[in-house]
């Protein structure tokens, strides 16, 4: 709550975009928890935060997540799941118990992407996703130069990029969706992140007056981009599984009452866990527009806006939170992420995985976001469970 | 080409709203004209101007249309029709012959109702169908009032209305569609105008992350709104015969890629020559609606934004236009109209009908709207002719 009191916005949310003055308010405090609890604390070239108790031999099991928001967004998402690796580390020590590894809490940079794209930024950098020179010349929404804001706000480090490879990475987060609170269960083991296929449709057709053009004459970009977001919804039914498909975008030029539209430019949101499924939904979807051009005499252009493959975590990470969690929670899940997360950025370097707690009534990026407070208390016993067998391992399954 | 000289925009089209100065200059420019032919010229109290020529005993013979454009108008939509009025006088002039009563031409205001609500609003008032009061106090898009606009231009006459009931009225326009040259047909005589239902339909529902929310979790405005304007496609076709159906303009709020909207707001138009039909079309599309809200769970309410019976014209005029039509033109059909016309006003005090000539590609309020010269010649010596039929009728058939 003393974090979200930083960047406070109406209805209980944070506003805290990356780099900003609220963001390093934000930092300054939480770094603050992080030396009271004795931990080391480094800044990398791209602003990351790694606060490490028991720094010694071995690389450590490393949690966290982000304190950057959304501009409307609520108190939880990220933020937990820094604040979740301290509340571990704290624990730890009051119970005396020092783990066989270091435990590393990450706060990284830019997660949500809202000021500078992409996002996911700092653990795409940490991982070696893309260059740190590149990273630092990225001009935000507001024209602002990442390497300039990190200089400003004074957490530009001096530690290098890519960073060093932890043993493990368990990130704690809010689920974002409905899927827990709607089925009842209380902890998602989660599997790995959808595959993201994102594209614009452009529809270009004839203009024309409503009442004075019969059907038969017509090329209208409405009813093509009204076809194409019904048949989504009908590949997503038919598919099942993890098939999700979105319209969430629809603009009509010029818009108006009374005139057939010159042209319609909409946006298709498809994801699925398996990259297989995916690319034949994007084959349906291209073959499903090429024969509505030709019914419809209109021209339609596809322009690809972003295409990420699923990522898997780890089967034994998975197969340990989701244990872990069972001994803890009377219901468990595994579950795909639908949103991207710091922890599919590692998936790249080490064994990772992710726990999700419920999202009331599914809601994120608002400031009504809400996760009950002994929901976050369940996580982050689960968390330091994790945490602490994953020390243990010597070597994983490859 | 005069006329079109004044508000000309580039692409060769006129933007000159009602009662601006453009449109004052305009009506300056055909008032002189009118004046030239010898013609009594009187302007009402809603700004219409009326130049008859062979003022005497009965009632005169009206056409004539408006010569406001919409802000993207072409050179065509209206003025022809005033133009050709004209143009019919000087041709009796210097033919000599003087038909057996006068022959009146009419400037509508504000016909377009681009700058002021509702459209066609100089024949609404002329013939009775809005209280001049009321009239002069409508408020225009830019916070001018009719009655001020008027009065700056000096354009508020004295004689009164409703104005006198013509003996009949006949209106020569563009297509304003594309039918008549899709169908390589010359002249259209015009049984009517469709009848319109407009509504505004509102859906509310959830907006949530459009990869966390399992498709059957969702209540999505965008698939509902996607929904409607499909089956208003297959209605139109299913129906036939004149029974249009578009939708101009949609609105998603948030309007972004990656998020369910959590609304919705569409418009229907629906349009049919049938009265009864155009009812059975909106108690389908209501019982769509509700059904789909059940579907979907989203909350739909609907505005209705414009409600209009179809117009009959009267079935002599009518037959009089198609057999001078036919007697002048090889190819000749009767149609109705799309759009509204002066004409329909007119319909409800004295025997009306209209001439259509055709739209190059359809195009109307549009900078590149074009109708060949001659197709305007042969509606303007239709029009004298059919003008000269009527004058010698004493009484038309009830």
């Amino acid at each position: 709550m003393d974090l979200a009191s930083i960047g406070a916005i109406d209805g209980g949310g944070c506003a805290r975009l990356a780099l900003t003055d609220e963001d390093a308010a934000g930092r300054d405090l939480v770094v603050g928890w992080m030396h009271e609890l004795g931990m080391t604390v480094t800044t990398d070239v791209i602003g990351n935060v790694i606060g490490t108790w028991n720094v010694g031999e071995g690389s450590p099991v490393m949690t966290g997540s982000h304190i950057d928001t959304v501009r409307t967004g609520g108190k939880y998402d990220g933020n937990l799941g820094v604040l979740a690796g301290l509340e571990v580390v704290q624990t730890l020590q009051e119970a005396s118990y020092v783990p066989p590894r270091p435990i590393s809490v990450g706060i990284f940079t830019n997660e949500e992407g809202s000021r500078f794209a992409p996002d996911m930024l700092g653990s795409l950098v940490y991982v070696g996703g893309l260059a740190i020179e590149e990273a630092l010349d990225i001009i935000g929404i507001d024209g602002a130069r990442v390497g300039d804001e990190l200089e400003r706000i004074g957490y530009n480090g001096a530690t290098p990029c890519p960073g060093f490879a932890p043993h493990a990475f368990v990130e704690l987060h809010i689920e974002q969706g409905p899927v827990l609170e709607k089925t009842n269960v209380l902890i998602g083991a989660v599997t790995g992140v959808q595959g993201i296929s994102w594209q614009e449709v452009t529809i270009t057709g004839q203009s024309n007056h409503a009442g004075t053009t019969p059907m038969n004459m017509r090329r209208d970009p409405s009813y093509v981009a009204a076809k194409i977001a019904v048949f989504l919804r009908d590949l997503a039914d038919r598919y099942g599984g993890h098939q999700v498909c979105t319209v969430g975008k629809i603009d009509l030029f010029p818009n108006l009452v009374n005139v057939i539209p010159a042209k319609a430019v909409m946006t298709l949101d498809v994801r699925n866990t398996e990259e297989e499924i995916l690319r034949q939904a994007e084959m349906e979807i291209a073959d499903f527009i090429t024969s509505l051009s030709q019914e419809e005499n209109v021209v339609i252009t596809t322009r690809q806006l972003a295409r990420f493959e699923p990522v898997v975590f780890h089967p034994q990470v998975i197969d340990i939170v989701e244990r872990v969690s069972t001994s803890h929670s009377p219901t468990v899940v595994r579950m795909p992420s639908g949103a991207g997360h710091d922890a599919q950025m590692f998936a790249r370097v080490c064994p990772s995985a992710m726990i999700f707690v419920p999202s009331v009534e599914g809601i994120s990026h608002n400031a009504a976001e809400f996760t009950e407070p002994e929901d976050m208390v369940l996580g982050t016993n689960i968390l330091l469970q994790v945490l602490v067998e994953l020390s243990h391992i010597e070597d994983f399954d490859s």
